[in-house]
């Protein structure tokens, strides 16, 4: 079952090779995300308008020069009128249209008479892809066309989709054969709009994009070897993931894209291989990519250092964008299980629940006594904005398009992958979802209008949820729970997915791990805030036992967020043990521990809403 | 005691605020240094000549244009001619004689009229002085002075000594009063000029760079904050070490030869409490330095990761020139003890055995599937040269003057620091050392000449030595051990500094240690190596007992090389750790390990000499 209307953030074509297919008519209404979007709307998409202005990023539209900042200051454009569209289709009023509107006919009024549109070459006279490598030509370009399709789909307005198609007709034109960018992007922007307008042309060069990757053809610059651009290994060859986080993820759900279009079932494998790796290996507990600083990128093999883990807010986004494509294309519910630890644990960090924040980097540790000096540093709290302003507009494009990710349709039934309370229309299907999630595991889900014929409810039953039940029957985690039958009106299915916290451990080979334990609860990765724990600084916890209970509300913090509180020590750090830091075994002197303490985790999302200071997710177990 | 003849690489003046004096006459002769220093001779140096040939570093310097190579390829060549110098000094040939000849008349040849010397900013037209925060000016200019006080003091030839001093006259007059290097460096070679000239400019200028830095006045390039380049904090304030770590260990350095020269003693003393700070949360159990790649820099208290270690083989030779600085001044033995484990640990792995491949990042962990994608990975092992060859060359001259680190006088006798078969020569006294150290911890010290008046011979016990003793009796580790007599020639003491294979654990505060052990065995960390575990791959190993004993020859390294043997296990890796790697702890399941197997520790600075691969220095303790 689906929708012809749809004005899904991805739309595949009708002979693509999917197994489910997106909903229009899905809708978060109140609850957890529903708050999170009213601040989205109300707060971070206005401000996020007057941080691009103050950027420059207009200005530069208006081609008045000298140009303003970064290279790619136009994509910051794209992606809050990306996020203006979907608000819009959301609900749309004159303080999103008018802004709309003056910002995308900035960028019809910029654009060159052949189609070219990149602020920086147009400003600085730098020649047209003569810097592929850093210029982020086509990476902005692929921005614009998102957003242009968002337009599109969601209040129809046909204004940057004109723009983006007579930009696209001039690259299918004139870029050379083997012209890559630095930074994959584009893929995702011209497989959207082929499919938003069926040509052909665009999904062609999309998919040259995918294929020419990996040749070591991309001249390299600074440090970096053709990995860190993901032109190492060509991608249907790869067997893991690796370079520049964010840009690793573009290109592989852009590649995604490519696959399903073109029905290149070898291509399909090959990315679900890698993302199978990458899960593995290259993921931390909140679902954040990226170990290193130093090429904002990937590491090795369970090379997950919590403290100076990278862990960028985008790379988090384009990993819940790789992982929906991925499964639309399969219907495998590890995807789905990614996406959601994704969006709680990686995703919504990047902003305080004011809306007014952001994080760039989202280490799983801070130290008492970490480096300040870089604006990123998670020591110093989320910050108004960035000179590379590349995460914050894209969370807001992200949570005003995150109904989008709640269901699918499939030839038949529905599947919910997402719980948040609302509405899901698919056809003649509408569901109506009632929960406290992810505070509860509680779901209800009524059937209001249904046709007279059996159809499947599938309700993904996430892999943490080892107590789940529907119905009060046990469920299976890590599988959808199908109910088969000829729905009536009124019917109604109640998932319990078991809810309460519970301590997770690392297996052996991931070494930063070793001896220590995090807190779960639901889909929420939790953690160790300095400030719950006055009189200790967060560095000398541990947990002293294996029973969690739920707390009540924490001071500072909203009244639904549910503590969990464990029983935990503080080791002593005494005054020998500020000199070098190693001494001998051989004179066994275990760690003192003070009395037992209660420890506090607090919900990782929302950490440094209170000051910034000490957090760790991972805390040594004790004896 | 002291010598007037001192031809050391620092060179205290007259009125310095120092506790010790260096000695022109300590001499390595044989044993572990010696053939170190033979291979640095007879391979090292030579190729290092090649290497910068191909560089166009030569071609540079004659002028011819373009300009190849980084900002700062001047310096190769200087750091090259200063390891020449000094092993001439240690024996002239004309093998040395006549390159070292080539070299430094090419550079004099280079010098503008005006005493101005920086091949980049001559060949390109830069601007003189108009980007200090990137152009290495300064820092070529320091290394320069270096190289030219080498070649004074060594082998008494004065032509670089005459660009040298023309170059500082003219910095002296020209330089603003706020113009700073981004590259710490020139103070050092600033100090060292005038107290090779007696010139009182060259030491104002120095005392002007380190007192002008902490105030934020070179413009940030990057992303990075003024942390980066040692100026966010005024040196005499800081309380922590931070930033690039080879441009902070060269800035305290050059800070010390201040502060010692202008018997400026608070700000000794800020000194002093950065070095004990970097000691106790910033320092690898190697001696190594900086935890990000990131920056090339160090990271903030107790982060230090050991497989995203940076570990510059530089970082580390300025930490010896650091800390033997504070040493002259304090004569505290901890200074020693931290020179002595940089040297084996964190110098000597940035070359091979051969003498011929160079190791510029200094892991204390590689994984199996780690990241090759930058030369610089240590999982590609170590390489031929590099694109920035700071590193070769800088091992080089720091071998070639090896012998001034090992002993020093004062008024009351001598102090032995480091322990290597050869003479010692204070004014009337002559020392004979001999040793197989540091695979015995015997140390005979027979003293040959000496006047007839009582003076006292000092032998550094060091800290890890808790079953030390000379002559018999015990001594306590972490001092120097005193004997004040009127010594006769032939008296002879014996200290046996009890090595045997140890584990050395961490401190609680240093979370990527806990739960693990290391081997160490007297000065030398060791670490497990693939090459001596087929089988298994040494990530899934662990150390099951606590006694460790010596092994025999370790096939593929030289028949000295003590291997320690200890009782282990290897994890099973089993199918199911394939997936996401993270589980809930309710249902514990304590890793499956396979059989006991020995495990083969090897000195880490030995690794990767029989190919690269997994290598760890911290293994998990089982049960």
């Amino acid at each position: 079952m689906s929708d012809d209307r749809m004005s899904s953030v991805v739309r595949p074509g009708p002979d693509a090779a999917v197994t489910l297919r997106p909903l229009a008519g899905a809708r978060v209404e109140g609850g957890f995300w529903g708050a999170r979007q009213r601040v989205n709307r109300e707060v971070t998409i206005p401000l996020g308008g007057e941080r691009v202005r103050e950027s420059g990023a207009f200005d530069n539209l208006r081609l008045a020069g000298p140009h303003r900042g970064k290279v790619f200051a136009d994509s910051d454009v794209y992606k809050w009128l990306e996020a203006l569209a979907w608000e819009r289709g959301r609900a749309d009023d004159d303080d999103l249209a008018r802004p709309y509107k003056e910002a995308s006919e900035l960028v019809a009024a910029a654009q060159c008479d052949d189609g070219y549109l990149h602020t920086h070459t147009q400003l600085t006279g730098a020649g047209r892809y003569s810097d592929l490598a850093s210029s982020h030509e086509l990476y902005c370009a692929g921005h614009l066309m998102q957003a242009a399709v968002a337009g599109s789909r969601a209040v129809g307005d046909r204004t940057l989709l004109g723009v983006a198609t007579r930009f696209a007709d001039h690259l299918a034109a004139a870029l050379a054969p083997h012209a890559l960018d630095g930074h994959p992007e584009v893929e995702m922007g011209l497989a959207e709009l082929h499919r938003e307008t069926g040509t052909r042309a665009y999904l062609d060069l999309a998919a040259r994009q995918v294929t020419a990757r990996g040749h070591a053809l991309i001249p390299l610059k600074g440090h970096h070897g053709p990995g860190y651009r993901q032109d190492r290994v060509p991608v249907r060859e790869a067997v893991t993931v690796e370079g520049h986080a964010v840009r690793a993820m573009y290109l592989a759900a852009g590649a995604a894209d490519v696959a399903v279009e073109t029905s290149d079932l070898e291509l399909l494998a090959a990315l679900e291989r890698q993302w199978q790796d990458m899960v593995a290996t290259k993921t931390y507990l909140t679902g954040g990519l990226g170990s290193n600083w130093y090429g904002e990128a990937f590491g090795g093999h369970h090379e997950l250092a919590p403290d100076t883990a990278y862990c960028e807010t985008c790379a988090a986004i384009g990993s819940v964008q790789w992982s929906w494509r991925m499964l639309l294309a399969t219907g495998a519910p590890g995807f789905a299980d990614l996406i959601e630890r994704t969006l709680y644990n990686a995703v919504l960090p990047g902003v305080s629940l004011g809306g007014d924040r952001f994080f760039y980097v989202n280490a799983l540790r801070v130290r008492a006594g970490a480096d300040p000096d870089d604006l990123r540093s998670p020591a110093r709290g989320r910050q108004d904005w960035y000179g590379t302003a590349c995460c914050p507009p894209n969370v807001m494009r992200l949570l005003s398009s995150l109904d989008h990710y709640l269901a699918t349709g499939d030839g038949d039934g529905v599947q919910l992958h997402l719980y948040a309370p609302g509405t899901v229309r698919a056809g003649f299907v509408v569901l109506e979802v009632a929960t406290g999630y992810p505070w509860s595991g509680r779901i209800e889900i009524t059937v209001r209008e249904t046709p007279d014929r059996p159809w499947t409810l599938s309700a993904r039953i996430p892999a943490w949820a080892d107590a789940a039940g529907v119905d009060d029957r046990p469920a299976e985690p890590g599988t959808y729970h199908r109910v088969r039958r000829t729905w009536r009106p009124g019917d109604r299915i109640v998932l319990d997915l078991g809810i309460r916290p519970r301590l997770t451990v690392a297996v052996p080979r991931l070494d930063v791990a070793r001896g220590q334990v995090a807190v779960e609860r639901g889909p929420l990765v939790y953690c160790l805030e300095q400030a719950d724990h006055p009189g200790v600084i967060v560095d000398d916890l541990c947990v002293a036992g294996a029973d969690l209970r739920d707390g009540t509300a924490v001071t500072g913090l909203p009244a639904e967020v549910v503590p969990v509180i464990a029983r935990g020590r503080a080791h002593v750090h005494r005054e020998e043990d500020g000199g070098f830091p190693y001494r001998t075994a051989a004179a066994p002197r275990e760690p003192e521990h003070a009395g037992p303490v209660d420890l506090t985790f607090v919900p990782y999302y929302a950490w440094a809403n209170r000051g910034a200071g000490p957090m760790t997710v991972w805390a040594p177990m004790h004896g």
